[in-house]
This record gives C-alpha cells, sequence and structure tokens, in this order.
C-alpha cells in the first residue's frame, strides 16, 4: 500500500527526528520525502511518500501527540480524486481536461459539469459526465450562487474546478468549500484591470501573456498561486490572436495546477503555496 | 553604403507601390524590407534595409512628397549611435552593457554615465568611460534633474538609457528628451504596487518574475513597451533570491531592447510600439 | 473577398514594385504585407493579405508574367482547409486538435482520421469525424502504407498531420504528399537517438524537453522546421513524468504549427522554412 | 556558525531518522532540509543547513558511523569557493561573471584567469584578476595542456570554470580535476554535430538556440547537466544573429549553474545531477 504523508505545523527543533523516527518503528519504507521550512514565520512543511501496511488512525493519532498544537496532518492514498468542474462558455481548459480524463492520464473522476449556459452540454456528454446547466438569468447574484452550491452537493467533490467560469464568485460560495477551489486567470504584464484586458493589452503593446492558476480564497481573482505560465505575442497580434495565445496557456497551466492538487502536492499558507 | 529608411505614417491604397518606385529609380537594392499595417488605427509602418549610393536629402524630400501629410521618414546608416547611461547603485544591467562594450558587440559610443551616488564610478572608469555624479543630496527633485539634464547635454546622445536609474522623472525630463528614454523595470504577474514590490511577491508565491523594457513617454514605469521576459522562481526563494533572479532578467531585456533601438526597428504609435 | 497572395522567387530588383504597381492597378487592398529576403541564397517571399473583387486566374497570370521564371504563386483565400489527420494511440495531439474543431477555431474540416490501431476510435467518432483502422499487422511496411495512402485519398485534403503516428514512412509516402505533411516530434538537448529517448533523457538528468513540428521531406524526423517549444523538467521527473510533460508541449507545438499552416503563414525553402 | 551538510549514499530504511537523531543531538538547528531518493538505482541524497556550534570531524564521524559504507558525506560553510576561469577570445561568460564578481554577488574568489590567446587580458586585468596566457602555438595538445595544468595549480581552485574554454580537453585534463570542471555548450534541437553548428541551426530553420551547463566528467561536451535554457529565434535571424542570441543564453545559463555549485547544491550520480 502506498501513502502520502502531508504534515503543516509550526517549526520546532527535532521534528524531521520524531517523525522519521515513528515511521521507522511502523516499518514504512520513505519512498520520496519533501520538506520545507520557512524561517520567517518558522513553519514546517512535509510530504512523504510511504509504504507499508499500517493502521491509518493510529499511525495519524501517534504522529500528532509528538507534533505542536496548531500542526494539520493529512495521510491520503494515491487514488483518484472526485472533483466538479464549473464552466460557462469556453471550451479549451474544460476541453483539456475532458481529454486528460477520457486517456486516464487525469488522477481524478469527473463527477459532473456546472455550468450558467448550455454551451457545453453537446460536448461534456459526448464524455458521459453529468451536465448540469444552472441559468444565472432572472437571478439575483445569491440565488444563482445558491443553486449552483446546490447542484455541486448533489455530487461527491474534493475539489472544485473553475475551467473558465465567468462568474464573479461572493464569499459565501467561497466559504463553502474552504481550500478546495481552483482558478486559471489571465494575467498580463503589467496588469491591465477592468473590462477585456486583452485590449488593454494590444494597445499597450505587450510581448507576454500570461495565466495564473490559484486556489480562490477570497475573491475570485486572488489567492494563492499554484503554477503560472506565459506565452510570446508580438505587434502582429490583433486582440483576438492575443486571447487566443492567452487561452493556450491558460489551459495548460489550469491543467498543470490540477495534476498538482491531485498528487496532493500543494501546501497552502498565508496567502501563498508551497509546492512539494 | 547601406541605409535604413523608416517610415511611419497614416495608410492609404498605393503606398508601398509608390514607395518602391522611388527607390527604384534611385537604383537602390532592397536588401531587407518590413512592413506593418495596423488596419483600425490606419497606420502604415515601413523598415527598409537599402544598398547604393543617393543623394540623401534629394530622396527623403522625393519620397515625403508622395505620402501622406502626417508621414514621418527617417533614413538612418548603420553607424553606431551616441548613448548617455543613467544609473544609480546597481550594476547588473549597467554592467552587461559595458561587456558589450567592450567587446564591440554593442552598436554604440557610452558617451557618459550619469548617476545620483559615486558607487559605480569605479566600474565604469575602468572602461575610460566619463563618469559624472550629480548627487540628489540637498537638492529639491526638480533642481536635481535639472542638474542631471544639464550633465547629459554635455555629451552628445541620441538615446538615454536608465540602466536602474532609481528617481522618479518628473514630465519636464521626460520632454526633454522626447522618445529618446529607454527604461527597464521589473514586472510581475500579478501586479505588486507600492514598497519592495519582491517582497509582494514573494509573500504572494509567485512562481514567475520579469522585466519590461519600454520607452518613456510619461512617467518612469509606463510607457510603449519594446521587450519582456520572464524568469522562473518557487517558494525556495526568498524575496533576496527573487530579486536575483530578477536582476538576470532585467539585464537581459535591457540589452535586447537596446540592440532594437540601435538597430532602428522600433516605432512608437499610441502607447506601444512596432518591432520591424 | 479577401485574398492570400503567396510569392516564392528568386530575388530581382524591383520585385516589390511591380507586384505592388499590379495590386495598385486592379484596385485591391493590401490589408497586411510581409516579406523576407535571403540574400544569400537570393531568395524573396511575399505574404499579402489583399481585400477587392478581381478575376483571379487573370491576376495571377499578371503577377507571374513580371516574375522570374522560378517563381511560385498561389493566390488563396480564407476558407477552411480539409485535413487528414493520422494517429496511431496516444490521444494529446489528436485530442488538442479534436477540441479545437469542436469549439469552431480549428480553421480546418477533419475530413476522417486513419489510425494503425482501433484505440482512437471511440473519441474520434464522438466528434462526427469518420475513423479508418488500417492495422499494420501481417503486412509488410509498403503494404500497409499502400493500404494507408489508399484510405487517405478516399477524403479530400490539403494537408496530412501526423498527430503522433508512430509509424516510420517510406520515400514512396513523402512523395505521394509533396509538403503536405505535418509532423511532431519530440526533441532533447542534447538529442538522443534509439530507442525510448524519454529513458536517456532521464538518465542524462536533463533540465529541458522540447518539440519540433515540421514539414516531413525526407524522412519521419526531419524536415523543414515549422514551430517549436520546450518545456522544464528536473531530476524528480521519473521518465514517465518527462514523457508526460514532453506531451503537453507536443500537442501546443503540432496546434500552432498547424494553425500557421491553416493560415498560408509557412514558405518553405531548401531544408528551412519562413513564417511570414 | 552555520553549515551545509551533504550526504550521497545507498539508501536504506531509517536513514532519515538516523541523521536527524544524531543532529538534534548535537543541539544543531535544521535551516532548511532538501532530501532525493532516486529508488530505481537505491541512491539516497541530502543537503542540510544547520546552524549551531559543534566539533565538525567529530560531528562527520559520527555521521559517517551510522551510513552505509558507500557513502560520501561533507560538512561545508557558507564561505566564498576558490575559482580558477579557463577562457579562449570571447567575452560574454567571462563578462558576466567578472560584473558578479565586482559586485559581490558571486560567492566566489576569482584566483586566475588562464587563457589561450592575449585577448581578454585587458578586460580581466581591469577587475585586479592575474590573468595568465598559456599560448597553444607550437605545442602538441598534450604539452599545452600540461602547461595549463601547471598554470591552474599556481592558484587556489576548488572549482574550474570553462568560460568558453575553446579547447578539446584530454582525459588526463579531466582526471587531474574530478568533479571540479564546469562547461557551457550551446546546444541545439535538433543537434547539429560538427563545424560551425550555428551555421547548421541556421540553414536547419530551427526556432530555438539552448544553452547546456554541465559538469566535464569524460569529454568536453558530455558530462552531467546542471542547468539548461533556451532563446528564441526566427527566419529574419542570420547564423551570426543566432550566435549573439547564443551568447545571451550561454552567460545566464553559465551562470546560474556556477551559482548553484557555489552554493553547495549539485550531487552527481551516474551521469546526471541532482539539484536540491
Amino acid at each position: 500500500m502506498e501513502y502520502i504523508l502531508l504534515i503543516d505545523t509550526s517549526d520546532e527543533k527535532g521534528l524531521v527526528y520524531n517523525v522519521s523516527k515513528i515511521l521507522f518503528e511502523y516499518g514504512l519504507n520513505i519512498e520520496n520525502n519533501s520538506e520545507y521550512v520557512d524561517k520567517e514565520v518558522n513553519k514546517f512543511f512535509m510530504r512523504t511518500v510511504l509504504s507499508g501496511e499500517v493502521d491509518e488512525s493510529e499511525l495519524l493519532a501517534d504522529i500528532k501527540e509528538i507534533l505542536p498544537n496548531d500542526a494539520h496532518v493529512k495521510l491520503s492514498t494515491k487514488q483518484k480524486k472526485d472533483i466538479v468542474i464549473l464552466a460557462t462558455k469556453e471550451t479549451h481548459c474544460l476541453g483539456d481536461i475532458l481529454i486528460r480524463y477520457h486517456s486516464g492520464e487525469l488522477k481524478a473522476n469527473i463527477k459532473a459539469v456546472v455550468a450558467n449556459h448550455e454551451t457545453l452540454k453537446d460536448l461534456v456528454e459526448k464524455f458521459d459526465i453529468p451536465f448540469v446547466c444552472v441559468s444565472h438569468e432572472g437571478l439575483s447574484r445569491e440565488d444563482h450562487e445558491q443553486k449552483v452550491i446546490e447542484a455541486i452537493k448533489e455530487f461527491d467533490y474534493e475539489l472544485i474546478v473553475l475551467a473558465k467560469y465567468m462568474r464573479i464568485l461572493t464569499p459565501t460560495f467561497v466559504k463553502t468549500f474552504p481550500k478546495q477551489i481552483l482558478n486559471i486567470h489571465h494575467s498580463f504584464l503589467p496588469a491591465f484591470i477592468g473590462a477585456n484586458p486583452y485590449k488593454q493589452a494590444f494597445q499597450r503593446g505587450v510581448k507576454l501573456i500570461g495565466a495564473t492558476a490559484h486556489y480562490v480564497t477570497d475573491d475570485l481573482d486572488e489567492g494563492p498561486i499554484i503554477a503560472q505560465d506565459i506565452v510570446r505575442v508580438d505587434h502582429t497580434f490583433s486582440w483576438q490572436n492575443m486571447r487566443d495565445a492567452g487561452r493556450n496557456v491558460e489551459k495548460v497551466v489550469l491543467s498543470n495546477a490540477l495534476n498538482l492538487l491531485l498528487k496532493d502536492k500543494v501546501f497552502i499558507y498565508g496567502n501563498k503555496t508551497v509546492v512539494l
């Protein structure tokens, strides 16, 4: 059996010693071990891939005992996680995830796609995945969101993936799924605020267009960054060409970030991540 | 003899035909020709490398005659341009330019380095380049800037390169050197405003750090973008490591942008550039 | 009506003048014009986007008349091109193209997917595209290839896309579709020859994995390069992780190269391309 | 006091536990700890930054006692390392290192530059560094190399940096400085073998040019890779432009790799590196 042990705690002397002592006593093999200490805020992070046979709750209890009180400990297995995807009309991010799902590369069960338009229904159902349309028309933001939350909760999920879901989320939504929401966001150097950032980027003549995948912890486009990348553009790109180039990098970055989450490689602390 | 013909004008039918007719009649060889038309704003840009022997002012007059009234035409040669560099204390951008200058790779004559600290004097003088320190201590921003302008004007220059010059420039300075100031600026996805952006980037856990080289047309950190690039960082980077990584990309981007300007490859229009 | 005029010829003085004269006389608007001259081999390339109404064959005849004898001239329209895709078992490149096709982003009609395994049949047929399996089992390379050629010829095509088609092509195949075959190939710094290059790359500890999209003009993995990109890896990547990372960059590079071909932006000469 | 503990050994159960026990007993603080296990070859690597006061040889002896017999253990401090640079005529890599040295950013003492031409003497001596020219003229490869080895041995060194040293090294040279030679090498996708790879890359129309920094363990251009990067080029680049672009990426990659070595972050095993 293979386990992933995740520890996130305030740092103190002897942590590695004490944890590795327990793992040794349980006869577990350390297949892979990554640690990170942030001395400035005195935080310790550890991700250990273990093989062996143990009583999981006993092991967890023993580890918790020797850790500081604020410690978070999790024992995960390498099985596929359940996810629900939220989308609107755009195909690029969702399509990339669907293809990975179909090929078996994605370490996740897509339980449903929830969207506020019917546009993607045809594509999603090709892959035998439930598609739920929750139209926002005629509803207040709060009422619509409530219906989306209900729609999600009809399914099993460990993670909500916003694959270009073009609705602003309220704090209620975010609090309903704490540290469970992954979002992808175009990003620019410099930043452009307001409507149609691609037009603004075009008018400023940017040479790079980026994408940022992040946890949603507060408002939609903020939160701890998980992965980022850029693509090069030049003056021959119309703003539509820039948008298309941006879509390419969005889909790659979202899929990379999703893979990191599915492998339990990402810790959150403060407004940042540690990727081990 | 080799010339670079630069045309920047509102677009109209027959432009290419009319210009190439004149070049043909003058017996000039087109070594290389790049054009760009922005249909939305009806602008036409052309950069042509020509070989042959002509009366330059006659050729320019003939070309201007067949172009719209708002046309800018310039006939440049491939000779080295005179530049003055402004700096403060940091070595990375200035050092990269000095090494290129020493090796003969830089198509420029560095006429002087003007700085508001003495720190770089020793380095600059190793390369037999005049170093002028104009300290800002005890002076108002306006008075200091006036002295810097005077210091620059002691030398020949076609271009002012801000190689990490850490002073805010007033509109007076910018107007004194219209379309002649090149700046390098760190940049981030997302953007961080205010003091120590590297600390902010660190706290947000960015995965990329960028650099943007641009003309200074208004305030210091805005203006048409010429070149951009990024470097990858991760959670193991302290903010000082991020700053060091940022310096690497700053020096490369500034040198690349400077090379483009020295080869007369950059047109400005609106708040953007066309690089031909 | 919008046209794309493509000229590929040996260079001579007055070319631009003579061509633009004809376009001017036909009353055509130049929406966009790109040229490239390679002085070393005396070649001239031009891609011009034109708007207006003309008798196409008359225009072509007039242009040919003023060009050198070796000139190739083509007048293309902006309509979608017909393509046939060849594949084997892998999903990543094919899937990316299918998603773009479904969303309408791809400027092509996929007429069929021809494969030497049944693996991809289910995926392809979801998108209502004919899937033809031509198994190689029990056949000589030549006989199998002949059947593949016949299968392709059942459909209309301007372009053959090898989306991870894992069969070696004979010169017969390549000659059957001259300058019509696009391939994607992993690539490494340094290069690894022989079986399982990912294992070799892993054993050498490469930090980058690349992908190269190219025309097939001779053997499968050579030919004029159209697009390239890389992805970063490190010692924590198993060779399977490296292969997965390589797949990501393969699909992006193949789609980008395909877009360039569909927009008539790529000229071939010698063993290289000019992308205008 | 700050130490860097480096362990490189065959893997066995309890390693982390046993080492951390000793560090704990010595009262040392773990500031930072990175490990990597390669299960396929059963190798374990650990780099630990420690703070505290210890008897270094006692600590080393205690650690060695609990490790497998094939273990390599090293206790390094954060002080600057002594390096000797070899060069020929090109300025870009050497210049970048000299500028970092001058600014104090480089964590190394440059004890000397040894070159087979006089070209760089003027530049090196600006920075008050001994320059030794060992001309190869009139000498056999072996005799010249012997004189270079003698020249190097006049100085203290922990590391030899080949900053575009354009001479082929014999196995004798490599064995004289085991795991101590850092080299930078242009690299291409695909690879080009033989004279003037830039011309070959130009003729093939590559879109990327790379650079690889590696240890020299056998012949000059092979050996475990430490760092790699690429720069984008296109058909408008002459082969000289490609070479210039390549120089940019060479200098950045060499400096990055050198920084990794100076921070004791690189382990060698087989023909690859682990960078912790």
